[in-house]
């Protein structure tokens, strides 16, 4: 399709857009390792999760959108900034994910999204997990990549000392948590509110702020991004008093609820703002589920394995956009990669792709959301967990097959609970045939050398085009962790603050005209 | 819940059923082998079934929807019925399901949904796939059991020597048809219509029946029920000229294809017609997935195994109620079975429990999708395809637990697409944390063991009181295969005949006060 074909396609279908007074705004709905099959449309038989569902009924339900990389981290880097997570440096040799300890994150040379929409006059918050590094100065936080407004969890919460995790005092129940490092930090904007964070109040508080937010742009309009990355559903699974224990299906489940319930209060409050159909909402998740956590991780579904593997269920990822008015409601089988938000939000926002000297990875697919016409992706990439740049991807899928190298460091679980690893280079599968990877295809067919070559080739054309940067998951330093009291000893243990102000912090009643201003840079704190 | 509360529940929220003049119409849509995870609203990332997903999306969706039986005849038996198959007779030692050599069929005691439904004045239609018998005077078929008209393939088609199943002339690809039984027959009434069926042009003219005499139901205001039994998506697949290898997925999405486009063409014509609001449409399979298949085969999601499995995967399946108007939209994780389709029609048609002297299994399901209340239903009975009389159901669950055993008949393809089998006596699973039965309890706990007691006991007391009847599929004779032209040599082989009105069977633009009456027990029949 020409330039002038898809512009004329741009404009026919949302006139509205041309002009500059009414931008979209955009919500993303980021959940953590939620399998293919965790929300109830997607096939959960005992998830009640009724506003994802909702969010599906009303919108375009993919069943072929991948993320970038299996786990959180670098699949997080790919949604932010459109490019495979190896050309940013968001890969690791020791280490797949960041944790306290390391001092880099990601790099200020890359263009976030939020800044690619602040070039239209967009104004950004990010609500929740970050999990892309925070640095000795606190320099890699999202008010340091663009973003306006700044409240959560920057690091996984398992990476820390976890103790109380359902209301009202009942403990973690994962025994991985990380004592040695710093009890949890909640941040707003880049100081620490609260050390360690209250877990049984934070999806509440969370919900509060994107609220809150989303009523201050709505007063103000401002087109606006809402970047909400939920801590749910990333062990150790937690729950507040609405959720604790209330669900038969367990932890995981009340954990899926709370984060259900926090996408219902969002809608509701841009419908509250009859914003709905002036907001594209995108909800996805960053990887496969935990399948090693058993009863306490997600589910895939017919995906085989999950997190930490280049088998589908790994990096398939539950993916619904909502748009009344704009989205056709449906169910699209469309190709599509989390590295196609970036140059799709690009184009709705108004930006041009000359505005931008960058390297992408990702396609616009506003004519598979709007005209559920077919997706211009040709192939998806498939990286370890821990990329070798002399090798680079391990696995490809094109329209209909895949091939892998399936690696020892991969895990995946078979149907009896236990753990196996296969070494076999290059395995064949049909993914429109046999989508659940049962049945790698025999290799005693000249159909198979033929199509095994082909796709090996196109493996080794596409990999090399992906320059891989400079690893920012590799220093350590202990002393790196963020302490609300950085003369405190014993050292990490000693970090323990509570806010002066948590409870006001976003008010919810706040008329138009009133004053939203808050010192994010400096937040009070007070010594516990 | 009394009597006189679920009296007064249900005239509150249906009052116009009290009254004769607007009885509810029903549509039973009833798949074969489909898995749980195959319309594409149950997870199939490459299903694209429309029609199905229309029916989920202004219905309910079940999650939790049991047959009973993992196999078609005695599922079937137990639709009809609203009593587990072993009661009526429709069990075996030597082989579960009907083929064309046996003599027996479903007893004439049993009194089917559509003897049930009469008693209100209800006209009753068949459409498709009978396999409950046929007899040698034909005295099992469906015009005997209570319905005023059939038109279908009364048989499994792959019990004949399935030859093209792909329009125009494309073979079948499945090498266990059964060559020496005669051509499948295509029935009108008590009539073979055509021998063998042309599969490629079935699929049309089963909805050219259904909108047909939907029609004439609605012109001669007959409350009615419309049992719509598809031949797909049973082996070998097949597809006429709309869909043969027009999908991506490959022959079983054809299929899966083939199948949606038919409850399209009927939900079509109840809305010409206006019936929509005045008709409950259940979408039902009779078991789970043909999992040996593989690519030829259905899916089974998250949930274990598939068909001839107790596992989940063999008896849960997806299951929809739409009712525009009555039925509140959305997802029910509310425990249901087969067995409760039939009171619960009991019910709607207008009539009282005391009306009919049989011992039931189901139990009414009306307060579930009217008022998304609680499941009267405790447990499920899980029976091995091959029932014993002696020992009864080899497994059951309640709300949380399983239990079962696994006897060496029972195969499943585990993740690898191998095969195994377990001998280990009643595995306890707990379903609400562990659908996917991946994780058998320990016995290392108090608490295994006395869950494991209560369970066993249930299992005890419940399948005891399930009395055995006398099995039908037990007397087999060569010479009891349908043939046109019985008098033909060598039989079978040469029982070929092709319909002289096949083309205007069904007229679609009859008007109302036109006559539509057919000789339906002796179709005309030409040698060919």
């Amino acid at each position: 399709m020409d330039r002038f074909v898809i512009l004329l396609e741009l404009f026919s279908i949302m006139p509205a857009l041309a002009a500059n007074s009414n931008k979209p705004n955009f919500v993303i709905f980021l959940a953590d390792d939620m399998g293919f099959s965790d929300p109830a449309v997607y096939g959960n038989p005992l998830a009640d999760t009724p506003n994802i569902n909702k969010l599906a009924k009303n919108g375009l339900k993919f069943t072929q959108f991948y993320s970038a990389s299996s786990v959180g981290s670098p699949s997080r880097a790919a949604i932010l900034t459109g490019r495979y997570p190896v050309r940013s440096g968001v890969w690791g040799k020791d280490t797949a994910v960041f944790n306290q300890e390391l001092t880099g994150g990601l790099p200020h040379e890359e263009i976030t999204i939020a800044e690619m929409l602040a070039e239209q006059d967009y104004k950004s918050a990010y609500i929740g997990k970050w999990h892309l590094g925070v640095g000795y100065d606190r320099e890699f936080l999202p008010l340091q990549h663009g973003f306006d407004k700044y409240f959560g969890v920057p690091h996984t919460h398992s990476d820390c000392p976890c103790e109380i995790c359902f209301y009202p005092d009942e403990p973690c129940d994962y025994d991985e948590c990380i004592v040695k490092h710093a009890p949890c930090q909640l941040m707003y904007g880049n100081s620490i509110l609260e050390q360690p964070v209250d877990l049984t109040t934070l999806s509440e508080r969370y919900a509060r702020a994107a609220t809150s937010w989303i009523q201050e742009y709505s007063c103000s309009s401002t087109p606006f991004l809402l970047f909400y990355a939920f801590q749910h559903t990333q062990v150790p699974q937690f729950a507040g008093q609405r959720f604790a224990n209330k669900n038969v299906g367990g932890h995981y489940i009340d954990s899926l609820a709370e984060l259900d319930w926090q996408v219902g209060q969002v809608i509701d409050e841009l419908m509250k703002h009859d914003l709905l159909e002036n907001t594209l909402v995108i909800f996805t998740s960053d990887n496969g589920p935990d399948l090693e956590q058993m009863e306490n991780g997600g589910f895939s579904g017919q995906m085989r394995c999950g997190k930490e593997s280049t088998f589908e269920g790994g990096h398939r990822v539950p993916t619904i956009l909502s748009w009344p008015g704009h989205i056709k409601s449906g169910i699209s089988l469309e190709l599509l990669s989390h590295l196609d938000i970036w140059p799709t939000l690009r184009r709705l926002s108004g930006s041009l792709e000359d505005d931008f000297n960058v390297v992408l990875d990702g396609i616009d697919f506003s004519n598979v959301i709007f005209s559920h016409t077919k997706s211009r992706r040709r192939t998806i990439l498939y990286y370890p967990t821990r990329p070798d740049p002399e090798i680079g991807a391990i696995g490809i899928r094109n329209n209909q097959y895949k091939i892998q190298n399936i690696s020892c460091e991969e895990v995946c679980p078979n149907s009896n609970g236990g753990w196996r690893c296969d070494t076999q280079p290059y395995i064949l599968y049909d993914l429109l045939l046999d989508p659940e990877e049962r049945h790698a295809l025999s290799n005693d067919t000249d159909h198979y050398w033929s199509t095994l070559q082909l796709m090996t080739e196109q493996l080794f054309n596409v990999s090399s085009q992906i320059e891989f940067g400079e690893s920012v998951l590799t220093d350590f330093d202990v002393t790196a962790q963020m302490c609300c009291d950085p003369e405190c000893k014993p050292f990490p243990h000693c970090c323990k603050c509570k806010s002066q102000y948590s409870a006001d912090l976003f008010p919810l009643d706040q008329s138009c005209h009133g004053s939203m201003e808050k010192d994010q840079k400096h937040g009070n704190r007070h010594r516990i």
